[in-house]
């Protein structure tokens, strides 16, 4: 199974959380998608290692590596990108095969 | 649910990855942890977003944040970072509730 991990620092969280979180879960639902889900920070303690400055979570499973792919170039997540890049400052992606 | 994100970057994979995973098996199924996944970086598309430059991903699943506290704290936990610390360059965690 493939797991695309993405953080997102938005620029004003308080303005568009909600707006860049119903996007998550218009592309989280697109065909490709196996199952997902969207976080927030979670209250553990503040240790150097741990990065709590993230605004939104969204783990994304996928069956294969194709599906990723389609995932990708679906009309649904190109339209999310267009529509709300401009409220992130910052975006992180890891993604791993488990 | 708290899912702690744990990344690893290791000084010479090839010699230590084995051991440090066979480590995150050990804490990933101590009391507290509901379920857990341990991956390696998948084969997406390079993109200036995505980091693949992790050797190991381990995703660890808890009930609550008292259970995450105890995690920590669980004596197989110290003695993984005691014996595989050195071999490690980098750690990265993201904590987020979901």
């Amino acid at each position: 199974m493939i797991v695309h991990q993405v953080f997102f620092w938005l620029h004003r969280p308080d303005k568009d959380l909600q707006a860049v979180r119903e996007g998550c879960v218009a592309i989280a639902t697109t065909e490709s998608v196996n199952r997902y889900s969207i976080g927030k920070p979670a209250g553990t303690a503040h240790r150097e290692v741990v990065d709590h400055s993230f605004h939104l979570s969204l783990t994304v499973f996928f069956d294969s590596l194709e599906a990723h792919d389609r995932y990708q170039t679906d009309p649904v997540h190109l339209k999310f990108v267009e529509d709300h890049k401009d409220k992130w400052s910052n975006v992180k992606v890891y993604d791993f095969e488990i």
